[in-house]
């Protein structure tokens, strides 16, 4: 029997980590609007400023913030009115001292005038005059040539994952097109003699293929391009055919079933062909996902993953997803979580992480009751019941009913 | 001058969650590979039981737990071996009495057999014979036969959207095309005389618009289907025919710009035009956001969003973001958080909801620190900028430096 090496996820997490920066993908060049979750291929630099010049920020009039000072309900100011910028144009008219030109949000503040006064605090007189009834301060409601993005600024980084905000100030730029990173490329392949596709019934001693069309989903939900490779049979020419075409095909590799150590051990026996070396680990402890190998072949990552669906699952988010979402695995205290009430005991080993599946019920004045959900990690239906997991670490011998615990919600 | 009657948010809320679901839209049937983040236009009903045999689920020897029970170390059990379970092909012999047959993980569990025992509690002896080390429990180490999903279980509703672990289920129950909502259609037009597209070189008085594409990208993150319809000059006949359009085309039109109360208050003669009636409210006490303006028309949604870039977003956020995603409004219970502290003080008008928003540091030893980034909301380099958002809700005047805080992380 082949030897099972177990370390913790940390230390799965560490070798995996300093790995990845080798990895390497294609770079493209996309319309702003295929580029949201995409990651920059290079730094952008402001070409200009934003705002191009001053802009109002309400509507009113513009005039020189000195000319105000002392006004009040009591006691107006009263300005000459001269003309109005039209919105979209040049400012035409300056305004002097004790001058005041109308202007809309986001019209072009004239020369002369330092600030917006807003329509509400002003009443406009008969014969072109105006009363302000309270004193703006200099620059107040106006937005400042620059103030938005200066010149020469690194407004985003190589690397950075394209939000919709990130959009939008590509767009301010004036970049139409940006260059990002291509996805990752995920090989999926299944194996074992018992798995038959979705479209086949299934005969006596055989089973659907789940773990290819979750880890699929999963990749597609972070970003990743997944590709099929199909279900191979527990035989080690065909394995190691399909898996060299997976490898040149792709970024990382995922292969379930056929990780556990047992009569069926194929993944190792595959891996073992191109060198001992090159597996980072196999076993990690956690619950469910403990069978999980990672090797790192010609700048390629390869997980071998459990065959249990549950399992698999739980050991792609874990391991896999942070480093295709993100290129890192996040510190505990940066992923979201919503607070619950364990509704009633959870016993766990002291040995390993146990990642309890839980649903989330309203409980009442309470707030949210985290019900556990029991069963076996060959169960894909006690996934589709949860709304998502409590981590019960390594060194806790379990939880107990009332306990506050923090759920990291699935999507 | 317009009345501008303002509307709490969860009064907004309830406005518009009465009027989603009459809301109508497509059906689409499509591959499992193609439907992640889709919802289902149908109960999915289990036609069969998963799995549809019973099978082992760790590699050992299958046996009747009966003849176990008192086996141990130093009192082994001794069954005769009668042949193995070849995994993907039916359990051919029969267990019984003190009969062992071998069988992998996932082999299908022979006639008589009712457990299996572990590789690593047994010894195989020569002759043909095995030492069981230990008992096992009826059913111990057996996914039994429609254990997963028993036939005639509706095992995903309709509505549900279908997550990865979803996806996996409907493969294993021979669901290889599935029913599914085709996305929401969401019309993006942008007004103002002052707005240039990205690809353009604004003049004196010119910005690029930064709203189509911020409100692209958050419908696309949300898995709905936009549409840019441009930017419309403030002309309410080019509006009137352009808004007609996309009415006719979506499920949801977002126009931007042209709803704050003012000279250039378009939006409302538009949509008056239609019967005031229509008009669900006209401003919400947020802050971004506060001028947002919704109505509902011949069954699609309309939503007059602020023109400044920040106020746009968070209104999208807050109002249009969750219904396009989950149809409903979540509690702020099910809203996952990351706990941080706050940097310094942030004051707030106790009449309305601030979002304030965020950049997270490490604060050493403290945990997370979120450090609130100051700017009009005019200016997008702010969202950029920031993390996600803190919120101070009305009737609370502001937070101190110190305190602890739920920040509302942006993807």
């Amino acid at each position: 029997m082949e030897f099972f090496q177990v370390v913790t996820l940390p230390e799965a997490r560490k070798k995996l980590a300093e790995c990845w920066p080798s990895m390497r993908r294609e770079a493209a060049v996309l319309d702003l609007t295929e580029a949201l979750g995409r990651e920059l291929a290079e730094d952008v630099i402001s070409r200009e400023e934003v705002p191009g010049f001053s802009r109002a920020t309400v509507d009113g009039f513009a005039v020189r913030s000195g000319d105000t000072f002392g006004a009040g309900e009591a006691s107006p100011v009263t300005l000459r009115l001269k003309g109005e910028v039209v919105t979209g144009r040049p400012a035409e008219v300056a305004v002097g001292h004790r001058e005041a030109v109308a202007i809309s949000t986001g019209g072009m503040l004239p020369a002369g005038a330092d600030a917006v006064i807003m329509l509400e605090h002003t009443e406009e007189l008969p014969g072109g005059f105006l009363n302000v009834l309270r004193p703006v301060a200099p620059g107040e409601n106006v937005m400042g040539r620059g103030e938005d993005v200066g010149q020469g600024e690194v407004i985003l980084g190589a690397g950075h994952r394209l939000r919709p905000q990130d959009i939008g100030v590509l767009a301010a730029l004036g970049y139409n097109r940006i260059r990002v990173w291509e996805p990752w490329r995920v090989g999926i392949m299944t194996t074992g003699n018992e798995i038959v596709p979705p479209e086949a019934r299934p005969g006596p001693g055989q089973v659907r293929d789940i773990n290819s069309y979750t880890l699929y989903a999963q990749v597609q939900a972070l970003g990743g391009r997944p590709r099929l490779y199909g279900i191979v049979p527990d035989d080690l020419r065909l394995l190691g055919e399909r898996f060299s075409q997976a490898l040149e095909e792709n970024n990382v590799v995922l292969l379930s079933g056929g990780s556990s150590v047992g009569t069926r051990d194929l993944t190792v026996q595959l891996l073992a062909a191109w060198g001992s070396e090159r597996i980072l680990f196999h076993g990690v402890s956690i619950r469910p996902g403990k069978p999980t190998l990672a090797a790192f072949i010609e700048g390629k990552m390869v997980f071998g993953l459990p065959g249990h669906p549950v399992s698999a699952m739980v050991s792609f988010d874990l391991l896999v997803g942070p480093l295709l979402r993100y290129g890192r695995y996040k510190e505990p205290a940066e992923e979201p979580v919503v607070e619950a009430v364990l509704s009633r005991n959870v016993s766990s080993d002291a040995g390993r992480d146990d990642y309890v599946r839980v649903r989330l019920v309203d409980g009442g004045g309470d707030g949210l009751l985290a019900v556990p959900i029991v069963g076996k990690s060959g169960l894909i239906s006690t996934m589709v019941k949860a709304d998502g997991v409590v981590i019960i670490p390594a060194g806790k011998e379990g939880l107990e009913a009332g306990n506050r615990v923090e759920v990291r919600l699935f999507d």
